[in-house]
């Protein structure tokens, strides 16, 4: 809190508000713009870069007219948020700067295999062929005629936190952990369109193919996709975002994002795995002994404090402790918080609605008294499952892993308040 | 669907996709593009512009490397519903366009008392003050110190469907029903922030105050609003948008709109209602005998279909109706839906998840067979209450009154397929 303030108000009678609120709070933005100066900004960035332009605002609000409504709403221009870009094919979203469980689609993280298509929905076609009674080319108008369905998922890129296998390379959350992010998105139920074009009872595959320069191809076993995946046209709320596969994607809750093939032109039903480029030489996992996992598409149970973290400073006194945790598999059932470096855990609170196969917002009140200490979460999902520390997964996935890390963040506190990574 | 397909593809043998997909889509999307023409729009809108100005997409996708990622994003240009702007002052929700649960920040409907503010964060301060042990001054930093809360809620505005009292107006459902939406609001709970300063025993009532040019004041009763009501810095993952209060909004979950008082500068405590212009010249209810209903905020149940609705086109044949349903007083429990005017009902689906004080999608298959008909649906919350027919809302609250119109909404089929709104 900035400062307590004498006041010789008379309170609780009845005055009248608005001539009393403008001459009190006159003389008391004097004050408060005083304060200011002196004041202490709690979670300070030291790595961002958000004060690059001031925009011009009103010195006084209530003296002047505001703007009136607007068809379509932009943010504030003081608000600097941005996805942070990575090698021209990614962006990462700003989990630091997050709240609650939703992330806005302007900030939800991307992938691209050879950048964003602009397509146009109304030359826009999904032809689902292979093995069905009779192929079919659906237009955009035919998708939205079939029974609706909405659900609230996170996608994560099966690459997110890749840079932490060998060393804590990530300074921020937003490197370390921003290919995650969670959506509304609606569309028509995958089973319903099968049923439509009549699926052979021998299809045990499914290819799925994008509309962008890449053409984009990923196969998926249909008995573990076909009661969960989403062709979907929309994601919170209103159409989806080009780089999210406007006008078209195919969401799998809980899968790796790759497999949610965006700019959805094409599903071909098979009897085994098609093979492509992106299940051979990338999204595989090379084992110590030289094999490689194929086809783990499903993310397992990950999390991770986004505040304090990597880049922010704190000061001593009481903080919030906040994460997200996540699980490919199900709901969050539990996460923990240890302010020791892992020797003792406490529970953290879960916020509602804590659902399946989305961000669920964790807390955990906290009083740092300023000694050097280590940050750690670590959460279950309603199988049992428990997310692992480094040493654990390693000892199974050994260090030559690219994909599916989802091991405990650890995020140092020095003496000074800086927050860095560092791993335990 | 628009077309069969003649096909003599193999089909679900193991080939390589890249290129069969390739030539395949090549050689089919020459048979969409001629099917398209002569193809038909289901959901035509024919009160709409939405064609205004056509961008420019690439022929073939595959064939150009797209964009690459951006840090903050947009909308496809393709893409134009937009709020409808009313009398300089709301803007309505598309909800004809609106898909699941969510509202985009960027299509939330709005209502502003003098316009829209332009606040820097960095200087905006909360008092809070009257009954309490020590008055207290916030800055924003200050509050996001404090325990987050994070709560799906719609927002709805006390004069959502007025025109409806008298004749039916409105001829889409965003001019009938759009002044609604739902987000995830983040900020501080009221509560902690009160206890903070030593709320009185003896505080009964809240003054709650904006700093827009019109220091849009409300009186709340603490009792009813403090175990929910939060003081909020984010919407939907980032903060406020500027048309909804930033950086400062009180959200009060069920509560209509004007309670939850944007660029939020003041809180006062006291004894009594305080008694602005807003609880006296406006934001009553006028009942048949002359008397006004006073402090009537907590919105009640309603429901209305979003699709098929005015201005709209169906075609014969299968149709899914969907709608909105939302309760001020807690979770949606039954929608019922009438494709005869009101002389049998069937139960609709309601979409997971159902949460309270939020709105809730519900859906129902229909098959349209060309008959004039008028679609209806009704909804029930968890306290029973029903939503009323406008027979016997009329017959309680009269016509004099604006605020709080929540019956049922009819809207007619012609048998050209044209959705048209009338009162039955």
């Amino acid at each position: 809190m900035t400062r307590r303030l004498e006041t010789d108000e008379p309170a609780g009678d009845e005055t009248r508000p608005e001539e009393e609120g403008t001459s009190l709070l006159n003389r008391r933005s004097l004050l408060a713009g005083a304060a200011s100066m002196m004041g202490t900004i709690m979670l300070q960035s030291v790595t961002g870069s958000a004060e690059a332009a001031t925009p011009v605002a009103q010195d006084d609000p209530t003296r002047v007219p505001g703007k009136i409504p607007s068809p379509y709403g932009q943010r504030s221009a003081f608000e600097t948020a941005t996805r942070k870009l990575r090698a021209q094919s990614a962006s990462l979203t700003p989990l630091q700067d997050s709240h609650g469980i939703l992330t806005p689609s302007a900030l939800h993280f991307e992938r691209h295999h050879n950048g964003v298509p602009t397509i146009n929905p109304a030359h826009h076609r999904l032809l689902v062929h292979g093995l069905v009674d009779q192929p079919w080319t659906f237009t955009l108008d035919d998708l939205k005629r079939f029974p609706a369905v909405s659900r609230l998922a996170f996608i994560e890129c099966s690459g997110n936190s890749a840079i932490e296998w060998r060393r804590p390379t990530g300074k921020t959350v937003q490197e370390t952990h921003g290919l995650t992010s969670t959506s509304e998105w609606t569309g028509v139920a995958l089973k319903t369109l099968l049923r439509e074009v009549g699926m052979s009872p021998e299809a045990s595959w499914m290819l799925a193919e994008g509309s962008d320069a890449a053409a984009m191809t990923r196969s998926l076993p249909l008995d573990s996709v076909l009661e969960e995946a989403l062709v979907c046209y929309a994601q919170n709320g209103e159409p989806l975002r080009p780089e999210q596969g406007y006008p078209l994607r195919l969401v799998i809750p809980g899968w790796e994002g790759n497999t949610c093939i965006k700019w959805l032109r094409r599903l071909k039903l098979g009897r085994a795995p098609f093979m492509t480029r992106e299940e051979t030489s990338h999204y595989t996992d090379l084992m110590p002994d030289g094999t490689a996992r194929q086809f783990t598409m499903i993310m397992d149970a990950k999390s991770v404090i986004t505040a304090p973290s990597g880049g922010q400073r704190i000061q001593q006194g009481f903080i919030e402790i906040r994460g997200l945790a996540w699980s490919g598999r199900g709901r969050i059932t539990e996460v923990e918080v240890s302010v020791d470096g892992g020797r003792s855990w406490q529970r953290a609170v879960l916020q509602d609605p804590v659902l399946p196969k989305c961000h669920t917002r964790f807390y955990l009140p906290w009083r740092w008294n300023g000694e050097d200490v280590i940050l750690q979460s670590r959460c279950q999902d309603e199988t049992g499952y428990r997310q692992p520390d480094h040493a654990a997964l390693v000892a199974v996935r050994g260090t030559n892993s690219f994909y599916h890390y989802n091991a405990i963040q650890s995020w140092q506190i020095a003496a000074d308040g800086r927050v860095s990574h560092v791993q335990s």
